[in-house]
């Protein structure tokens, strides 16, 4: 489809304009949480609002509306896969972008921003009080927003929130996924507790450990992996993350000059998010299929990197010496057998994002059950904390001792983000199921790690994940095809228990 | 004016929303110059591209021209003297903005931006031949431009293109500037250079001194004279400048390990234009009149801060002692003397951006001269180098060796910066009549800079600049108000006598 006058022109031109401003919105954001001067925020707001007024309105013209139909009807025909794929996630994007009207979004985007920071104000005052009655708005406002979009979509209302983070996911499935693991991950948690038990206890590693030294380390780490500098940039950040945009890649790190381990495992996170943005083919840039399928496979890319490969036995030996090396470690805490012990350590804790891969998917089970609740109203916001502490009792044995450390622990909710939080356990799930397949497929993978090499997994990853981009509908129908199945709990549980029982 | 539904609250509106994606344009613009990774130099140009795409368009809505001639027409009456600034304002910008058709903007946009590639390679090689062709075709689109605002501002072609950076001014009023300091500065260096020639050599000081240690200086030093870090940064790059947004302005040094002296006046001389900035003021925020008013008059805070201030007696007597303690420096040529002379040297020199404030205009009064002629096609491009280096000659009695230290050692053509150059030495004008009467006026401001404390001299420069943005429409306008005389060249005159051959 070349021809210039062409519908589906019309329409890359136009949704490469929306990709051009949204990484202008991506680059920005990424500098207001690294570079920015504190009191730069309420310029940065202003400036961050109108551009999102402009990709907005650019979306809404009734001229892309037209556009899409025409090319739907009478010009699908004479599509290539891929511009069939684009027109059909040009699509998508339109509906999730139009479907809610104007003052809604900004009455959400208003209420969220000002909820955030009452939340943030009430987690550090641990005062859930404060936070009730925004935290209350949002969720009728989420309740409005889902109606709307499961009435368009013909979805259940959770569903359809969901939908945007995870294209085709629906409850129906990932209820026997999450089931299956609520039934699983206990009983199992605390066999490997006793098993580690009977083990010497892990002996931290002797700090400080300066911010700097850290960064070259994992510098040198992240560049090994397959980071490109001149794509890319690693800074410090409180928390950690990534931004993609086509050719410039930048992760962040958060260094705790008492723990030299943590950063090295979230660098080796991020990168697998940024390698899977840098994968992304080029000849699709800034092209709705040029994109990540979805948050899930994102964070199946990040896992596959940290949990599967960066903490397999092969990697870690490989790892060891260098740190040691780099650190001038000497002793018992710095063997190879204590680091490995370090980081897999499994016990239940309070934090998600501290948590070890075994308890992880708990914490995101209860919160994907809890919400659920909140959103169809079966769940009183007012009662969250004590449905949120009595989940954290059942499933995991211990209860928050306060709200801190209970439901004002995440950001998700203030910011409006509901039907996300599923997406980290199926990035769990996935990337298990993915490392199963590429070991099948290239026996050298697992050796090389022992080497710090990881282009073997690179490339199969590159080859069956990041080159196809959105050119298939559903992460699903990218898994099926990467590992010949479609998504289960079975490889992640296969690899738990031979990691944690039998290794 | 605070009619809701009033033309002029409308285009106040519009105007923010330009604003604020020029804010985006400007920090994008920061970030490029600063952090970002080599390799993303062509998704950046996609961004800037579609968002001065944006910007224009907004511009060019024919809503934004019937706006204009309502509230001209209907509303000036009910207008504030602010509201009728900004309006006259907005008019300006808009004029300036639309009056180019689109297709011509976009060719000169796609030519400058190559012709300043070839410019970079043809410096290095020194080879005017290759950048001829280039430099021919963008002052061929420059005559273009030029002619359709002449046209339609009723002023010559070379006018027209300096109103852009310097509104009101005229070739007519600058000219007799520019012959009298061509007439004066020639024979004040030679007379300078012979009596420099009688005291002692000036020392260099032994370096090299580590960029690091350098940048600790500066920013104290910053902050000392006003620089806010709440509301700011100070970043490393190859060309210092000053980026500034409402409540974010930032500014940018060099640091040359074997040269201690020379990022400590960039670092002053930016901070100078960092405060005009901050200075504005905040309730016009992000609307036209609150912008600064021209270029020459932000280059007349710089030099005010930098040349008028920091190399004043006092203040050079307040800083060789934090030199040394800072830079452990000992012996002769760390003396307050020698510092002094290294700080006031005065020499014919090849390159513009490390001239002294002597020989400086001449650089600039060439260029001025020059570039006129090309414009009006007085002078071939292909005639350039030998123009450039009997100008040169003529004027400061030397000539360069090539062309990479003649013609060839600016950005400002490749760019399609013609009318820009003027501007320099306007500003070198007016910051020597603004000291002599902030002097006047508060006899604290040269006292206090012997204690370090340029609080007296900025209180008098906010008062009388940076307050009233661009509430008038000319600088001279500014300068006529802050001095009680047109600018002239007197106090300039002045300033370097009494510096260089009575002190």
């Amino acid at each position: 489809m070349n021809k210039a006058n062409s519908a589906y022109s019309e329409l890359a031109a136009t949704f490469a304009h929306i990709g051009h401003l949204g990484a202008a919105e991506k680059t920005l954001e990424w500098e207001s949480r690294t570079m920015m001067p504190t009191g730069a925020a309420q310029t940065r707001a202003k400036v961050m609002s109108a551009l999102s007024i402009v990709i907005g309105d650019t979306m809404a013209a009734p001229r892309v509306g037209e556009l899409l139909d025409r090319a739907e009807n009478e010009e699908a025909a004479g599509l290539s896969e891929w511009e069939a794929a684009n027109l059909r996630e040009m699509r998508r994007r339109w509906r999730q972008d139009t479907i809610v009207p104007t003052p809604l979004r900004a009455q959400i985007a208003a209420k969220s921003s000002l909820a955030q920071q009452i939340w943030q104000d009430a987690r550090a005052a641990n005062d859930f009080k404060t936070f009730l009655g925004p935290l209350s708005q949002l969720i009728a406002l989420q309740r409005e927003v889902a109606q709307i979009k499961a009435d368009a979509f013909g979805l259940s209302p959770y569903d359809a929130l969901l939908d945007e983070y995870e294209p085709g996911a629906r409850t129906a499935s990932i209820d026997p996924l999450f089931d299956d693991l609520s039934a699983f991950l206990p009983p199992l948690m605390r066999k490997i507790m006793e098993r580690q038990a009977a083990e010497p206890p892990t002996l931290d590693l002797p700090g400080p450990f300066a911010s700097e030294k850290q960064y070259g380390f994992n510098e040198t780490l992240a560049t090994k992996i397959g980071f490109d500098f001149a794509h890319g940039r690693i800074d410090p950040t409180a928390h950690p993350f990534m931004s993609g945009n086509p050719g410039d890649v930048r992760i962040t790190t958060r260094y705790h000059e008492d723990d030299v381990l943590s950063a090295i495992m979230a660098t080796v996170h991020e990168t697998g998010h940024a390698m899977y943005e840098s994968g992304l083919p080029a000849d699709w840039a800034f092209q709705p299929v040029g994109l990540a399928r979805s948050f899930g496979l994102h964070e199946s890319q990040s896992l596959l990197f940290e949990m599967q490969a960066g903490r397999s036995g092969p990697f870690i030996s490989y790892l060891t010496p260098l740190l040691r090396d780099h650190f001038g470690g000497e002793g018992a805490a710095w063997s190879d057998e204590n680091i490995l012990r370090v980081y897999r350590r499994v016990r239940p804790s309070l934090i998600r994002v501290e948590a070890d891969e075994v308890t992880y998917p708990i914490h995101v089970i209860l919160r994907y059950r809890l919400e659920q609740k909140l959103l169809s109203g079966d769940l009183k916001p007012a009662d969250l904390p004590q449905a949120w502490n009595a989940a954290y009792r059942n499933m995991l044995g211990i209860v928050p001792p306060d709200d801190t450390q209970g439901c004002l622990q995440d950001v998700h909710w203030s910011a409006g983000l509901f039907g996300y939080f599923p997406t980290y356990t199926l990035g769990a799930l996935s990337a298990a199921q993915l490392f199963a397949q590429a070991k099948k497929d290239d026996a050298r993978i697992l050796p090389q790690l022992g080497q710090g090499d990881f282009k073997p997994l690179l490339e199969w990853t590159r080859a069956n994940i990041h080159c196809v981009a959105s050119l298939y509908a559903t992460s699903d129908e990218v898994m099926l095809r990467a590992t010949g199945k479609p998504l289960s709990a079975d490889a992640f549980k296969a690899h738990l228990a031979a990691r944690y029982l039998d290794e």
